[in-house]
Order: structure tokens, then sequence, then C-alpha cells
């Protein structure tokens, strides 16, 4: 297998066209898009299309932001609301912003297929997030396609992520440190892999960079999950970033100008990052 | 944390309504439903639910072999058919018919609540597979269910499940092993974990059942994957075993008898199963 970053991808991938925008827009924040129904603003509620309503006036007020939008599928799966998912996509890809989608999907042969089509095809998502627990035979219908971005999980936001995650193996390494040496090598025969590094531990966040390089790094975990910004910006430096931030930018205010209110938190959360990015 | 199998569900779970109809039905046979809209036969293509009418003939034809019926959600996700997912959901379900969704799920905290939620009460689904490597906190909103099935994934029947599931840890146990273990202690508070087991890895799946005892395994594998029923059954033999056939079976004739070939392969496959069952 090729070594890091030998890959040459003919068309510009979703990396390249985030780190371009990030540059422009002058940030690295990801908007989680995670409606919740219980916390629809009221003033959304009585629309036909609640969620694609609520999360296109997000997406209004945060675009000059955000260098990319992270929709999380169980959200609208878990309403029936698939339909609503693809408009505010469509929605998404119109205004020519960068679209991850929120699956963490794995499973084998012929069925990852269909998940590579559930997501690139039928949701045309510029990138998605996969679970590497299946090996990389399993990944390969992701990987195939070059001018998707493939972000791997490698040390997830959550305390019981270390439950496998931080076991340690026979060579000494931790499983984490395993999955990230492979995703910077083997599996990265198309240049189009990232990493899934939880923003709420900037121990194995660092420890991530030092082993992958430059590699693009998704931080979840800022904001409703209490993850650091000063110590992940910190650990996550070398390298691409993209920081996401949900609950926190969505639910600022549940009143008539939630969206405005969702904005005022995207810009704070922005020029936090940028404070200690710069301070780096 | 309790220890195996001391969890006293109040409810009839998944696992004992399954293992009261193997013995009703005298069959291990799990019937996998995993439409390809590209080998559908050319007798449903016309209809306007080609899926559903598909599938519907399918279970018709071999419901009463079955011990459970297992859909595969990427192949209605990829085709836009959560509709006839659900509808198909609704049939098997009025059959009487226990219901296992096939979905490998696994995501953090709220997320992971959503997940739940689209297996357990949108589609209903009686069980659902999961996926580990996130660690317990990710699976705890599936296992809260006491009378819902959680299939953790263990050894999967791919080959390159071997990447991250055979690496040897530093107490020298397997990774899949550690799974194994956790799965019939600390995460089976509720009583409702099983385990899948792919049954291309006879070797694997011996020791999987050495270590959780009579837990019910999940035997992914059989017919157009290449498992050995012989080697497969022999192996996970002192334990509840949900064996699974998926394309072999929906596909052994596209004409307009496909559904009887289906059920003629249906019965081939218990019956071999049960020839090495009764031999172990």
């Amino acid at each position: 297998m090729r070594p890091l970053r030998t890959g040459t991808p003919t068309m510009t991938n979703f990396f390249d066209r985030v780190a371009e925008r990030q540059k422009a827009r002058n940030s690295l924040l990801c908007v989680g898009l995670d409606p919740d129904p219980a916390r629809l603003p009221a003033v959304v509620r009585r629309s036909p299309q609640p969620i694609f309503e609520f999360l296109k006036a997000i997406v209004d007020a945060t675009a000059d932001v955000a260098s990319c939008f992270k929709p999380q599928i169980a959200h609208f799966a878990s309403a029936r609301a698939e339909h609503e998912l693809e408009q505010l996509i469509d929605y998404i890809k119109g205004l020519g912003i960068p679209l991850l989608l929120d699956a963490k999907r794995g499973d084998v042969g012929s069925t990852a297929e269909m998940y590579a089509k559930e997501l690139f095809e039928r949701y045309g998502a510029d990138a998605a997030t996969v679970n590497p627990y299946l090996g990389l035979d399993a990944m390969a219908p992701y990987l195939a396609h070059k001018d998707k971005g493939v972000l791997i999980l490698c040390r997830t936001s959550n305390e019981g992520g270390a439950d496998l995650q931080n076991l340690e193996l026979k060579n000494g390494k931790l499983l984490f440190e395993h999955v990230a040496e492979k995703a910077a090598s083997e599996w990265n025969f198309n240049g189009n892999v990232g990493l899934v590094a939880g923003a709420t531990m900037p121990r194995e966040l660092g420890r991530i960079r030092e082993l992958v390089g430059p590699m693009t790094l998704l931080l979840p975990g800022i904001g409703a999950q209490g993850g650091d910004i000063e110590a992940s910006i910190s650990a996550g430096s070398g390298g691409g970033l993209i920081v996401s931030s949900s609950r926190a930018i969505l639910y600022a205010d549940d009143g008539k100008d939630f969206a405005e209110a969702a904005r005022r938190q995207a810009i704070i959360t922005r020029d936090e990052i940028n404070a200690f990015r710069f301070a780096a």
C-alpha cells in the first residue's frame, strides 16, 4: 500500500474545498445540524416542514461564518424526516458550501456499497463519517470516491470511547493510535481520509496529530459537550482542523430571534477558535 | 456491574421470543432481507412499490421456515425506500414473527438516543445490530430497552474484520475476545445482549462461544458469503444461535417463481443447519 499522502486525486476533493473556504472566511467552524424536535423554536413548529424551516434559517444566519455544515442523520431518521434532510442538503450545496454528513456507518461488502450509495449518491454528501471497527475492506466503498472526504472515527468525544479506543495493544500502542497510523498510510491510498478526534480529549488529540502529520482532523465536542477550545486547538495545531459545534449554536435561543442568536454564538465560537489558533 | 445473565427482564425479550419460535418451527434460520434494486425479479419491477412487493412475497413464502427476519437498512435507504421498510416491518410484525433490524449504528450521547429512537420506535424493530467501537455509554440507549435485543458486532464476517478485531492486546487477548467478555458481563446488565460472529470465521466463533457461555450469537455469512455451515454450527453450539442467510435465498431465482425458489432454498438451508446441529 502507498505511504502517506501520495494519492493524486484529479478532482478538487472535500478537504481542499474546506481548506479554501476556511481561508476565505477566516473560520475553522463547522456548524453541526442536529435537529431535536423537542427543542425547535415555537415559531417554526407549526410549519409543515419544521425541521427544514428551522435549519434553513440557521444556515442562512451562519453561512458566512461556517467553513462547512454537518447534518447528523439520526436526528432526521428518528423524526421520519429524510425528505427534509434531502432538501436541506440541496439548499446547502446550492450555496456552494461543503457538506459533511455525519452517519458513522460501518458494514461489510455489498452492504457497505449500499451505505456509500446512501450517503454519497442519494444524499450527495461531500464527505461522511465512518466507523473503522470492520476494517479496510468495509471502508473501501467510501474511500473509492476520490472526491469525497472520509472521516474515520479515531478517538470519539465520549468518556466511554476509552472502552475500546484506549485499550493497549501488545506492541504498546493504544487502539486509537493504531487507527490513526493506518488512516495516515495504508487506508489513505486515495488521499481522501480525515479523522474524528473529540475536542473533549486534548491529550489524545495531540497524540493523533503527532501520528498523522497534516491530515485533517474533525473535532466534535466544542460547546454543549464541554470540549475545551484552547486545549484542543493547541493540541490539534499543525494540520487541517474542522471544529464542530452543534447544540450550543442551534439552541442558543428558542425565541423568535433564534437565528440571530445562533449567528451571534457562531461568531463567538469562530473568534474563540481563531484567538487560540493564532496564539498557538 | 452485574455478572452474566443475572438481568431479570419483566417482559419476554427478543431472545426468548426467537428461542420459542426456533423450537416451534425447528429452525435456526433467519432470513435476511437485503433488497438490491438491480436484482429484483422482472415480475415485481413494474409495481409502484417493487421492494415491498418483492419482500412481502419472500416473507410469505419463507415465514414458516424462518425463526426471524432481518431487514438490512442500507438496502432501503440507498433506494430511498424508508416507507417500504416501514410497511415491510409492519407486515412481518403483524405475522407475529420476531424482527431484527440490521443497522450497525454507533454514536455518542444524545445522538445514540436518536438512533435508538429510529430503530426501536420509528421502525419498531424487536432487535438491532450495534457497533461497539464507541464504548458502553454509546450503546446504553439501546441496552436500556430491556425487551429489545441488542446484537453487538464482535467478529464480523469479512476478511478485513481482522484489521482491528484480531489485534492482540497487551493482556494477550484479541480485541474481539475483549468485546465478547465485556458483552457477556458488564454490558449485559439488562440481559438483552447478543453478539454478531461471522459464520465465515469458525475458529473465532468457537472462541467467542467459549467466552460467552449460552449467549445468543447471530451468524451472518451463510450462503453468498461462503460461510461453512458444518464448521460454524459446530463451533457455535452450546448456546443460542441465529443463522442468517440473505442473498442465497432472496435471489435463488429471478423468474416468475422467485418466491417458490426462495422457499426451497430456505428449506435446504434450514435442513443443512439442523443436520449439523443435531450431529454436534
